[in-house]
């Protein structure tokens, strides 16, 4: 088993996690937000959807948002999430050049998420590939949610989840994102799949998305960190979780997963300290939300009090 | 790597839990607590600490709720926390056969904590094994307190972890825990230490104590069940954590570590749905105290309702 050495860590929060949220997110907060990321050390950031704001109204800024982050933090890979060819053209038109086309591999979810089967988002995700030459260093990754489970239909078969690898690789995607959405996987389905994709498409970057909902993220992590997943996405401060599910925790945290393979010996290119700094300003500008950090909670090893007992 | 097809699940919420909480409990709640710990499927049950009342006042009715345990629930081994002798005599005068004795690896830890040196309490644990054959059935497990990080010192060694293994081996003790007692452990030193450990002493059982401080309890147990280790303590409702770290939550929750090994399909002899609904018995009876339990918060997977987005 070879061990990498790092691991890219990608910052969903300004999307998945900003999207559950009931309160409206000024752009300049957002803006602070993302800025407070990228000074951590966290070099892809996804800004958000470019998605109906009648669906999700926190989106309503969204080119505003990619306009002004792109013109104003550099070093940064900045990301968003499409979930068809008008989103992709928007994205585009906004200077943002990595993609990510979100499908469930539920067609139950996929229909109430997107509205859409999973074959008809496969015909949107071949018109956007066939945009992407007129835009140079347009690229996609497609994240395939429900892989690990559906909250309408529970168990997805993995025959399913790899027939939809192996669709989008025929159509030439090489980023696929492998994507926990409402928290239901766990490590040795983890192993399972990763073994599989990992062995069937190895001319692919595979990324991993773990929500934390039932404690797994790390753990899931984990597992697919040793048999050679080097990218999970994260969102700082645990922001995120499926609103029609109450008390349902949300991403991994990114400072609880980048504190983890930081600990091991893993180059994350993060600054923790920093992290929970960003974590701190997001407090400030969502003082009711409860955050779900184990390590901001906490503290680094060595912040303790003394006099633990036994 | 050959994989374990069960996994031991010791509670210790009775005990690590309670402990640290303000409010007394009395005797009729905790019999009535380990009764539908009992029910649920643990057959490894930590009762409490037998310590000074005046350092633990939680303590006060052990000998009350250790005899009536042993009288009314039936199929349960029941185990308790002993610090030094008074504590073991005391412990099997009440028909406990089962002793954790514990220590720190780190000096100031243990000093701290009981009151001795690691040396000391080695003499401690010497008059504990002397005194073990006058009481039928009676063993003890070595719980190694610190041995993945300590307050004081942050960082020990792990040769001086080795060192306390190898001369609690020498005294022919033959079951260790080792404890991540504040929760600065990580898998990789987790995979480290595991390995030295089984290989040098393969005439141990070894159990893992990872408190779950920083997020990353189910993360660690994965990495030391994955190299062989099938002992794992956990508290019911994530119970525990230190009095003196405002924020720091406690040990992994017994259902979320029962849940993750449970859908990895490796045998746990637990009913999670009963463990939730000894989760709400938690609650009732201490309303005021905030459960860290991932599971509890979402429910089993299924439970969702409608409509998750992206």
């Amino acid at each position: 088993m070879t061990m990498a050495e790092k691991v890219e860590i990608v910052e969903v929060g300004p999307r998945d996690g900003l999207q559950n949220l009931s309160c409206f997110i000024e752009t300049r907060q957002k803006v602070d937000l993302i800025r407070h990321l990228a000074s951590a050390g966290l070099q892809d950031i996804q800004v958000g959807g470019f998605v109906s704001p009648r669906a999700i109204p926190q989106f309503g800024n969204i080119a505003e948002v990619s306009r002004t982050v792109i013109e104003s933090i550099h070093g940064v890979r900045f990301n968003a999430l499409v979930p068809n060819v008008k989103g992709a053209v928007d994205a585009l038109s906004c200077g943002i050049r990595h993609l990510s086309f979100v499908f469930s591999v539920s067609e139950a979810h996929n229909k109430n998420n997107v509205g859409k089967t999973p074959e008809e988002s496969l015909q949107e995700l071949a018109a956007i590939l066939d945009l992407l030459p007129s835009y140079r260093g347009a690229a996609v990754t497609v994240d395939l949610a429900t892989t690990f489970g559906c909250p309408f239909i529970v168990k997805v078969p993995e025959e399913r989840v790899l027939l939809y690898v192996q669709k989008v690789h025929e159509m030439g995607v090489r980023r696929i994102t492998l994507c926990d959405t409402v928290g239901f996987g766990n490590p040795r389905q983890v192993q399972r799949i990763a073994t599989t994709c990992l062995s069937s498409f190895p001319d692919v970057t595979f990324r991993c998305h773990f929500h934390n909902t039932r404690g797994l993220g790390c753990a899931n992590a984990l597992a697919a960190y040793e048999l050679g997943i080097e990218s999970f996405d994260t969102a700082i401060g645990g922001l995120g979780g499926c609103p029609f599910a109450p008390g349902a925790t949300g991403n991994t945290a990114t400072e609880d997963m980048a504190f983890m393979f930081s600990e091991m010996g893993v180059e994350t290119g993060i600054s923790i300290p920093r992290l929970l700094e960003t974590v701190r300003f997001l407090r400030e500008i969502i003082p009711s939300v409860k955050l779900e950090s184990s390590l901001a909670r906490a503290g680094l090893p060595g912040a303790e009090h003394k006099g633990c007992s036994m």
